[in-house]
């Protein structure tokens, strides 16, 4: 089977090998996702990463997106595109099956989406995001329950509400801005992405000025109707809140209110996910419109914060017990040992093979495994196992009844 | 934003869009498959969809595979592939860690795979597919172990004893057979496609004669490797195994042992999933040969074996309880009402627009969602609520301090 040419073991470039405790923190990260957006009752959609490429000419996506997808044509001559983003696809997947939905719809989707970004910048081309949407609300409760879910995500994961902050805009008074300035439509995305990269731009009031003809200058006073979700969101006891007439948002759908969730770290002061209201996007389906809120929230982005924060939890086995042998004729003992203890609910491991019992162990400990547990023809006739704490080396003898209450009750 | 002509809401041929309900039973499928595997410890890791092609091009795959993989040319020049199978992802992981990882190795991943399968055969060309494997471990005691999970995996599901049955050939026995035909490497393969293929082919009989030059006998004479192996899982109350001479199963890399999980209807006589041993993998990214034995269970399969038997679950909905409220005067309570269930764990949605009470009842049992609370100002007044049980229409009035645990008790 040997070929002369050995292959490489490197992954593709700009994705992620997840080794174990990589997706421990994945499965961590998603896991936390899920119950915080179930116990507002939304439900689970999903859909597969290719879509045909036509989903992403018209305007569900930004133009910077359909400039970074990755599009082939399959062997049928069919354009393909895999997903840049999930918004897209959950307004496909509603137009499709309108009439025999219910509306409101609550949905998610945790998606790993692509970005074919130049290799140099060191990003990532893929990641996992999760997509939370509420179809067929109009009024701005909907922009409430989307942002009180935000803060309940940020503090299911650790933060205190002095950690975080949720900035507020709405687009029509952004939009109302831009008519002072009397923009053609192509300057106005223009000075729309300016705005959106402002925090990343040193010279963003010169840039400004150049493409306005006069210096930028945002309106302070509070949008109505972002002072309205402020006000439901403080009687939700969501206090951390601010109205920040230049935020903007990447996407060209946003309709109206758009927030973010932002970093109060003095020296990481960014924007950790956020969304808005985006109403027409159904219409590109030939549908009268359907009034939409939604956001999305990366893993990178919240991991990084998290472990800034130190919130990331420590890495734990999915074995509990390592069994481990004195010698090949323990092993059918061992394995009806340990499949006893399973069917109680203890995860374990059972030694398969001539390994000497010191490497066994050594074995168990460096997968993290918190405890051993000897079989030998000894503990076979007595009856009376020995388990070892790996972590401390101290032991306990305990006899076979004992064994799973032990295992559990240490959970 | 409307444009002239509309986007189609069909989604890219092939591929599947998982409704709540359809992806609530992918998610009992994977939620099944993560309690089992763990419990024997196995550790979950993933990877990209996308790999470089190159991965494909050795021996790691199939050639049948390779021909219908999705290789495309990025942007920088490079040759990727959506993986067809997981097997040579996880070994390429394995190699690129050997020497900082424990052996044994025990892992496994629910990726997502592809084949480009001819659309005439309405066959998918996405699917899900549980994989466990086990390195490190030459003795057949491994084998042993994967048959365990394999069948376990079965009792999870629901599945009984006689709903299917463990077949077993070694495919060290099949190459003494070919051995004795005198066959060239190339008519080899060819003939492993073709016993592969047995069970689809009327003619195999004549194929084979075709091939050989005289007819196929398989040997009657059961593999030693086989009978130790049923003889241990017949130890461990697992007795619906077969000697099956003539499994070959479709990968080239399998270098022993092979088994397929069978269904036992005579009426759907097929394989379920299966697996096998491949100790020389490794090799060819310039490692050591490294024992292996692992298998694959897609989600189409066995959601189907599950679905002819009733075993699938019903659908729930996430939310256990819908909020009503009869103006929108009475919202702002409804949300705080819900914030206090979230807190202590009844996922619950809130009507957020002006809807009439009718409709959103309609809506919640459209939703499957159990129970209707009603928010009213006299509830709010008296402190004293109403809840609906949708299904059967009864009601019942409850405290606020009731809520909560009536809806838990109820779980």
């Amino acid at each position: 089977m040997a070929t002369p040419e050995k292959l490489s073991t490197e992954s593709y470039k700009g994705v992620r090998d997840f080794y174990p405790e990589d997706q421990a923190l994945l499965s961590y990260l998603t896991a936390t996702m899920r119950d915080t957006v179930k116990r507002f009752g939304y439900a689970e959609y999903h859909a597969s990463v290719l879509e045909p490429a036509e989903l992403y000419r018209g305007k569900t996506s930004d133009e910077i997106v359909n400039e970074q997808t990755y599009t082939f044509t399959d062997r049928g001559g069919r354009e393909v595109t895999l997903r840049p983003e999930m918004t897209p696809t959950v307004a496909r997947m509603v137009a499709a099956k309108k009439r025999e939905l219910a509306f409101p719809l609550r949905w998610y989707s945790i998606p790993n989406v692509f970005r074919y970004e130049r290799p140099q910048r060191g990003r990532l081309r893929e990641h996992w995001q999760l997509n939370v949407d509420l179809f067929g609300v109009k009024e701005v409760h909907a922009e409430v329950e989307m942002m009180t879910v935000a803060s309940e995500l940020m503090r299911a994961f650790g933060a205190r509400e002095n950690d975080f902050v949720i900035r507020i805009n709405n687009r029509r008074a952004l939009n109302r801005l831009f008519g002072e300035y009397n923009l053609s439509p192509e300057d106005e995305k223009k000075l729309r992405r300016l705005i959106d990269q402002k925090d990343k731009i040193k010279d963003f009031d010169d840039k400004a000025r150049e493409l306005l003809g006069r210096p930028l200058v945002f309106s302070d006073e509070e949008d109505p109707e972002v002072s309205q979700i402020r006000q439901e969101l403080s009687a939700l006891g969501i206090d951390n809140t601010v109205f920040d007439p230049t935020l903007v948002r990447g996407f060209d759908y946003y309709t109206g209110i758009v927030f973010e969730v932002f970093d109060t770290d003095p020296q990481n002061n960014r924007s950790l996910f956020g969304g808005g209201r985006y109403d027409n996007l159904l219409e590109l389906f030939g549908h009268d419109s359907v009034p939409a809120v939604g956001f999305g929230m990366g893993d990178v982005t919240i991991r990084d914060f998290l472990e800034v924060r130190g919130l990331l939890p420590a890495y734990t086995p999915p074995a509990r017990v390592a069994i481990v042998t004195a010698a090949d004729s323990t092993i059918p003992y061992a394995l009806t040992l340990a499949k006893d203890l399973r069917s109680q609910g203890v995860a374990c491991t059972v030694n398969l093979s001539d390994k000497k019992l010191a490497d066994q162990l050594k074995n168990a400990g460096k997968q993290n495994i918190p405890y051993a547990l000897f079989v030998g023809d000894k503990e076979i006739a007595s009856g009376s196992f020995v388990v070892r704490d790996l972590a401390s080396g101290s032991e306990k003898e305990l006899s076979r009844e004992q064994l799973h209450s032990f295992f559990l009750n240490l959970g």
